[in-house]
């Protein structure tokens, strides 16, 4: 099930020139079913990525940390979906290479221009030769082609797109992403490839994209598994007319990283409310921490909790359980008598006990909600964190269960 | 489902002289059921416990503590079922305190000679008066009445008993617990009561707790979750011939160390055996670690991790999730080129990828038995670790979306 996600249409998504996408069928999986995607991408484009803190990362992530270190100017992105390249050694690098190779060919750059990325099983050898194949007869598409061939579990495409004016130039920004399960923070087996025609400075992009990031990506969880794989890349062409934005206090920065926030955010929540067997999008603030990493840590304990997910998957005001993952998020000297939870606007528990005036029936309005917000004050501080989840259901045990068959 | 567990038969298990139960029927959650438990000690009987790390601890769990620090030698214990008495705030330490009133007066003792237990629905009032009445009609019954009386989401009861010579006098070691979810390291939602008759120092006693709780008890989980009300009792009566036990570095001791160790194991496995939902026990052994908390890690990342224990339900060889789980353990420097995955004894993966002599029917094979041993070899050092789970179901997610109705 997918709660409240309306995927932008095709002609809503804005093109962003100095990249071309190509969508192809490699067969990695599934036959007859666009597996294979390749941004090539203009000569003076910006990019910025940041990938998995999973240990065991997956080779095409060691490849791309490779070849973004070497300082070249990156020229393409291959994406196959139906196999991760993840947990398969140093054949597995070679295998990534060798992709990389090909579109080196066919594109006239240097193979280090070249960033692979797979998504789908772990452990088993890609089967490169394939890929390689196809290739041949990829064909010339659009970002909503692209956002379904990049999908693996998902049920529908993730789109989200943009336009700001700076000084009376536009500036686009378009973004696709997938990703369902095997979702937590630093990442999660998310790809997410957002473009933009914005000039920008590399210092400027890295700055961007980290701020994103935090607020967007790492900020959901579906399961709190970290994938091998997660990547999420951001590319400025620099094909807009407006100028060239070089310092992060500028006021065109800002208003940059607020429209890229907004596309990186909804990316982000679109694949929680797409989370594998979501039925309830849940939104957890938490307020009034000393640190910012407390109020996450809050937020994360109580969002990957599975007696708090099976709750709202049953839309039942146990609500007990968001106490306890409070209490167990690990926060030193933590005085649960100052703390105030609410569901939505309802105040369900204070002084370390249920409020006085809360009613079951009030809680178990918001429950039978399908968005529902989680507010926890701490009292103790001025930090807070926003973390997006879904609900643990039956279907997350089947979708689980029978993923490889 | 429960994996393999056979509960100890009613005649197999010792009585522990010094000790005396009492079951009630107090009507919490459900009427013509027993949910109320009374242990009466002899006077001279050393008790030690330990409890739920999470800072919302239940009333009944911060007036234990109040209880034990006060130094009186305990002489009851009581626990209900139904109701967690957690989440409760001041009215919930007054309730847990007039039960324990109402126990000293029966036993003609001081109430801080009293420690609550309760366990079952958080965040709603406990209906005190219920139980003080029940105290009235309770009757002197058995170890094994006790293990079915302290049962929540039990499928079973859950009792173990053993019995050594020191110098051909027997000691006797009888346990009991509760818990099937919310359950993981630094105490679940077990209760578990163990007694022996052996003659020890407070210290000894204290030392005992220690060092058996940590391969017992904070080695298992389901689901993840730590709960409000965990703990575990041990109570020494002192009622054997045999001698006195004052050193923890003599023979007497180890004997007796191990002795208790096998009955928290056991009582520890089978709580995981009877897992909400669990149709597989796993056992994680991880070896080569630099630090045994590191090998705790890992072993914890891959017992918890939904998407290796949506894998064991299915029986499905999907191992690369176990190196995902692996590599999200949060070990710095982790080199996973050194790493060494069995499954039973079947060597997975090494070298960063899957093994070359590796067979997907040899990992099917293993995958299909109720019983499983995943080996980590990490290939650092010399520490190890060993953590008990089962499977994520179906049943789990019914369990817990149903769990009030």
């Amino acid at each position: 099930m997918v709660v409240n996600l309306r995927s932008k249409k095709a002609d809503e998504l804005y093109e962003i020139k100095g990249t071309q996408l190509y969508v192809g069928q490699a067969g990695v999986k599934k036959r007859n079913h666009n597996d294979l995607t390749l941004f090539v991408l203009s000569p003076e484009t910006k990019v910025a990525a940041v990938f998995t803190q999973n240990k065991f990362s997956a080779a095409p992530v060691q490849i791309c940390k490779q070849h973004l270190n070497a300082k070249n100017n990156i020229r393409a992105l291959v994406i196959n979906t139906g196999n991760a390249n993840a947990g398969t050694g140093q054949s597995g690098r070679d295998n990534a290479l060798k992709i990389c190779q090909k579109v080196a060919e066919k594109i006239n750059c240097d193979v280090k221009q070249v960033l692979p990325f797979s998504t789908g099983v772990i452990m088993e050898p890609l089967p490169a030769d394939k890929i390689i194949a196809a290739l041949d007869n990829i064909k010339e598409s659009y970002w909503d082609v692209a956002a379904s061939a990049i999908m693996t579990t998902d049920t529908v495409p993730k789109a989200y797109t943009k336009r700001i004016e700076v000084e009376g130039n536009p500036i686009h920004i378009t973004g696709i992403a997938k990703g369902s399960g095997m979702i937590c923070p630093n990442m999660a087996t998310l790809l997410s490839f957002v473009a933009t025609d914005a000039k920008v400075s590399q210092q400027v992009l890295d700055s961007l994209i980290d701020e994103v990031v935090e607020k967007g990506f790492n900020s959901i969880t579906v399961d709190g598994d970290t994938s091998t794989n997660d990547s999420f890349v951001l590319m400025a062409t620099g094909k807009t007319n407006a100028k060239i934005i070089e310092d992060i206090n500028s006021s065109e920065y800002a208003q940059l990283k607020l429209a890229l926030q907004e596309v990186v955010t909804e990316l982000a929540k679109s694949i929680v409310r797409d989370g594998e067997g979501a039925t309830k999008f849940i939104t957890i603030q938490v307020n009034g921490a000393k640190m910012h990493q407390e109020a996450r840590q809050v937020g994360y304990s109580i969002a990957n909790s599975p007696l708090v997910k099976t709750a709202f998957f049953a839309s039942d005001a146990n609500l007990g359980r968001i106490l306890c993952a409070i209490g167990n998020a690990g926060v030193e000297d933590l005085d649960v008598s100052q703390i105030q939870l609410f569901l939505d606007d309802v105040l369900v528990s204070e002084k370390g006990g249920v409020a006085s005036q809360y009613k079951e029936e009030d809680g178990q309005r918001v429950m039978a909600k399908p968005e529902i917000t989680v507010q926890v004050e701490l009292n103790r501080g001025k930090e807070k964190a926003t973390v997006y989840t879904c609900d643990l259901s039956h279907d997350y045990v089947t979708i689980n269960a029978d993923y490889r068959t």
